[in-house]
């Protein structure tokens, strides 16, 4: 079983450029859950994919035009969404901004490359 | 199986006081994962609890005296932390801020007084 460790501090963890304009960081896990911040600046793209993992999100800070299935908001510091299983989804970057996802099962892709888990 | 809407809007949402100082705010979910936003004012306590679930929190603005197990550590906006299932666990805000809890699988009674789930 894979497990972090009981605190994660910010400063402490490097970031990941996952795209153009857009880095993350992998905060606390276990197997069946796993929480990132995904920092984007203005324009930066949460490019359309999915994954089997269900994942629930928090807008940190910026403004995102989110896309889930067929459908397109607008969302802001303090909102949320879900994204239920299997379902495509993406988004661009308004205003310069974090979102915090939280994933479960784990994504293993995300702390180990060598994995044979689903990639995104 | 339960599930929430695809967005959260903040502002649409209300706030359910859990304590002295303590409030919360349910964001997405479904059976196996649920986010939740819980604002505390300074001196605000979540008090030593456990519960069978995984958790995964993340510290939105703020800071705070968080115990886990026997393990003491303040953490401040951008810190995050790990909670193993049947772990105790509390905290102490120490400058007015904002947690944001990620749970696997998701805490029924948050949505459902009713639930035989666990309560806290």
């Amino acid at each position: 079983m894979m497990q972090s460790d009981l605190f994660q501090f910010g400063n402490d963890i490097p970031w990941e450029q996952t795209g153009e304009g857009v880095k993350r960081q992998v905060l606390g896990y276990d197997d069946k859950l796993m929480l990132v911040k995904v920092k984007f600046n203005k324009g930066g793209r949460g490019e359309m994919h999915s994954h089997p993992h269900t994942q629930v999100s928090y807008v940190e800070s910026g403004a995102f035009e989110l896309t889930i299935g067929d459908v397109t908001r607008i969302i802001r510091m303090g909102d949320g969404y879900f994204v239920p299983p299997d379902t495509i989804h993406g988004c661009l970057c308004l205003e310069e901004g974090m979102l915090i996802d939280a994933f479960s099962p784990a994504r293993r892709t995300f702390i180990d490359a060598t994995s044979d888990d689903y990639i995104l």
